[in-house]
């Protein structure tokens, strides 16, 4: 049994088989083999190299007869190497001395000769020669993998799915029926990958460091989304406890349900708006289920990542509508506009350029401003739908009031479009922005007389005030919400947002953490949006706490100078009101 | 004439012969030759294929002794390529019908002949034999362009570098004496790039976008490094302007000298104190000219940059000790602890790994907290130096109470070896933090309290503030130091500092603009630390102004609501203190 430990990024808990992929979507098993099958493991070895040999030929004569021979002759190099004598004893003698797979004797042994060309150094040209190498690498890999490759499109059975990283795309191809849980060795507590996750509700472990090359496909392994575990090839005992636990946890999750017809409402009767955040048409479902008052974002990239064109008008208006029908007339639907770049990247011709910072590049709504076709689709799309049902637009990542001016003047244009064609409409719909950027806190006294309410994005927020990408382990310790920069930031926004009036919402990662519900209310946000699993969580944790207790805890908080001495003083006060809360 | 337009980061006309750096640091002529040398230019290509042919044949025979003849034979392909009948023809072809140079036409047609390789595309194996089409190609390119291939190191004659980009060591390694100016194709306005070329005094324009494809080896180039333009080829008329515009640049420099010795004190008489931010030690000289009130930011990449291992004790200690003996004793000499990371990378093994966002990464004190040997050695030779002048040490980067008081632990531990070791320092060294991260600026009053000064690093506050990339064009918009987020910022920090009585120092680019000169004095800053070359300007300024005017001004652009508002008033004000600005 192996335990790695990363960061859960969605709950659950999942018993099943690896599938394994690596980064080039190929995996080479590097256990031993038992003894007894060294012959038979040389055998499928040659077959693959004569195979691998036989390919190449026929790729040779195939160039030849369309290039002429000089191309032709390209591969000889590596017809050459597959009867270099020297390579071939030193393959068998990989596996039978050390017990080596044959495809990780290949893998081992050719990359060995790479490195003595590449050493050769001296002259350039050389190095470069390794291609060579490689490819030949690849043809016998690929006879030697062959069978045993599984795409993700074509699950014959549900997996667990073990990866380096997983695009948002990837992610979002998940069938849940099919996919028990992921982990992935790269990716972080907020990446997109972690909010598609947590989205389709398939328990998740992100960020568990180099691991895939300890498991081989068909492993048994448990993913923990609850703890942030793997376990590999479980023994016995810890697979019965882990069996034991998922047949709890489903309990407890049809037990919190049971909450769905009550209120947010706190021990002192203030009736707190909890909201919930979803990626795909299909979880208004689960807010249903949840029981929240409404959707507090609802993000709109799916409908851009991983496609070829751009979405139509109607393609936008089907989706709003699908989640309009599901939660009817009175329940608000906050529509984000496009929020894409930095980690959502998209196929589209007008997708950011490579950038060397892209968290503090070209994204949301600066790409959509540039792109006003773009953005105009989405805008008519969203407007007809406000006639159908309570919607609200919201921008995403606003950095000055320029921007925002700039946002609204294009909706305007939109809307007066809409009249001259006739086209029914909300005249006025709520306006929104997101408060994501620094500067945007920093000015919120302005931004709020500009619009009807300010959502908080406590992810991007938080790393942009530390300076610490939400995504890099390295500076995973000063990615924190406690930090009292934040706190300041949190109760400039919520003052400024008071004294105009307007509502502010807190929608990132923060508020669906039970740790901050007493904090964001004592700070006077009575807005939170969070996923829809979070929902009974929370909506518990507010029926558990009075006002006036949890305006101490903010003004507590707002006194301590380190994160940790937030984070510790929160703690306590949440065992104060809920001490069965780490066990719940 | 071509005219290029860039960001102007270094100050300064010259007129000199261009040196075309291309990214490969090859450069391929485009231009079209003389009918008349046709038959000469032919005869060279021929005699390069042969040399090339030569060298190729030279290669397999060593490598068939070094590793035997399978991998002699990579270059049989090689080999056949040079004999190649069609390519030999389409070559002649292209020189002899479309006037093209040799080079131009060896990259034309092996280039087609490699995309043609590469749009068979259906197996991809072949695609990667492109390589040995660009491997042909660049041993006949080397040997065309061999005699006409400079390097940086042996300059022959005075140049103007052009370049795709130039990385920080290279622009470290450039002789001001040999290089008159240059001008990059990418870059922004505080990369450290354009920093160096600040500290260096050479005239210099980056981001001027894709030119180099438009200019040849040897043709005259103005760079105009006070407005960003490049002029490639000017006409008689231009040339003589920017001749003259040269001699009344040169004159200026030596009038605002003359106030060396005046010090920056108002109209109505506050002295401030005007520092200097350099980068190598014998900038100190530079100090002394322009008549600094010592140095405000010593960086201190440069004992890393390029280097392969790390500065010793006694590196550190001599580059220190250069600059305090040109200064002598009393002059402030602020020490920055290690700023590498980001955009600033080393070749050293504890160099940060790559980073999707680099600047929101391991960067700056975060890796000397995980270095502590590096760190140590660093603390040491500051704290030695201190015994022989009025040092300060200043820690980059600090995000949360937390790392500065580590960095504080750490001299400590440092200075209780010193003294066992009965080595003689300032016990007390001034310390310092940089605010630059929106969350130092956001607790600075909790700061302030545990440090003798704050330094504030405005460009990285900008950039982090907003979420916008210093060095990225697309969001170069928002990236603005009158954002009136960055001016709120700016207020709470010298609040803070003023509350402590603490002092505190403006020393990114923001310092040096002569825009924001009374706006700073006006929020109640009384140092500031400036390029030296910005001293007599800003030290002009300063004495041109009231603080009661200063205050009125930083009041009512607190006001303002927008950058753009900000600059406008900002540029009106200036125009009323010194109406010849503009010219000057």
């Amino acid at each position: 049994m192996e335990i790695k430990r990363g960061i859960a990024v969605s709950p659950g808990i999942a018993i099943g088989p690896a599938l394994v992929l690596d980064t080039e979507g190929v995996r080479i098993p590097h256990r031993q083999i038992p003894a007894a099958n060294v012959g038979d493991e040389i055998q499928r070895l040659h077959e693959a190299i004569a195979h691998a040999a036989h390919e190449t030929r026929q790729s040779q004569l195939a160039l030849t007869a369309k290039l002429g021979s000089q191309y032709g002759a390209i591969f000889a190099a590596h017809s050459m190497l597959f009867d270099d004598p020297s390579l071939l004893r030193e393959l068998d003698e990989a596996i039978r001395a050390q017990l080596f797979s044959a495809e990780y004797a290949v893998s081992k042994v050719i990359r060995r000769y790479a490195r003595a060309l590449e050493s050769l150094g001296a002259d350039h040209y050389l190095s470069s020669r390794t291609a060579d190498l490689f490819d030949v690498e690849r043809r016998i890999l690929d006879r030697l993998l062959g069978n045993r490759r599984e795409s993700l499109d074509a699950l014959r059975e549900p997996v667990i799915v073990l990866a380096g990283d997983l695009m948002p795309s990837e992610t979002a191809a998940l069938d849940p029926n099919k996919v028990f849980a992921f982990a992935t060795e790269s990716g972080g507590r907020t990446s997109h990958t972690a909010i598609m996750a947590g989205a389709l509700e398939i328990p998740a472990v992100v960020g568990l460091g180099k691991f895939l090359t300890n498991v081989s496909g068909g492993d048994l392994v448990i993913v923990d989304g609850d703890s942030g575990l793997v376990l590999i090839d479980p023994d016995a005992e810890t697979l019965e406890r882990y069996q034991a636990l998922q047949v709890r946890h489903q309990r407890q999750v049809s037990l919190l349900s049971n909450q769905r017809s009550l209120t947010a409402t706190t021990l002192d009767g203030t009736r707190i708006t909890l909201m919930a955040n979803i990626e795909f048409p299909q979880e208004a479902e689960h807010c249903i289920q949840r029981g929240s008052d409404g959707v507090g974002l609802y993000r709109t990239e799916f409908l851009y990542v991983g496609k070829s064109t751009d979405p139509t008008e109607s393609d936008h208006f089907d989706a709003y509508m699908t989640v309009l029908r599901i939660l009817g007339p009175e329940q608000p639907v906050t529509i984000r506009t496009l929020d894409l770049g930095a980690d959502k990247f998209s196929n589209l011709p007008w997708a950011p350029p490579a950038e060397k910072n892209p968290f503090l590049g070209l994204r949301s709504v600066r790409l959509c401003l540039r792109n006003l076709t773009l953005f105009k689709t989405q805008m008519r799309a969203i407007l007809r739908a406000s006639a159908f049902g309570n919607v609200r637009i919201l921008f995403p990542m606003v950095s000055t009031l320029l921007e925002l001016r700039q946002c609204k003047m294009i909706l305007s244009e939109v809307k007066e479009d809409l009249e001259e064609e006739g086209i029914a409409f909300q005249r006025n719909i709520p306006v929104g922005t997101m408060i994501e950027v620094p500067s945007a806190a920093l000015i919120a006294n302005n931004l709020a007389r500009e619009v009807d309410f300010f959502s908080l994005g406590t992810n991007d927020l938080v790393q942009y005030t530390l300076a610490a990408d939400r995504n890099n382990e390295h500076v995973a310790s000063l990615n924190n919400p406690a930090d009292p920069a934040v706190l300041r930031l949190l109760k400039m926004v919520i003052d400024s947002a008071r004294n105009a009036k307007i509502q502010a919402n807190v929608c990132g990662e923060m508020s669906g953490d039970p740790l901050y519900t007493q904090l964001l209310l004592g700070l006077g946000y009575r807005q939170l949006s969070v996923t829809p699993h979070n929902i009974p969580e929370i909506k518990k944790l507010i029926r558990s706490v009075t006002l006036s207790d949890a305006e101490q805890v903010a003004q507590d908080a707002l006194q301590l100078e380190t994160a940790r001495d937030v984070t510790n003083y929160l703690r306590e006060q949440m065992r104060k009101i809920l001490p069965d809360q780490l066990e719940a």
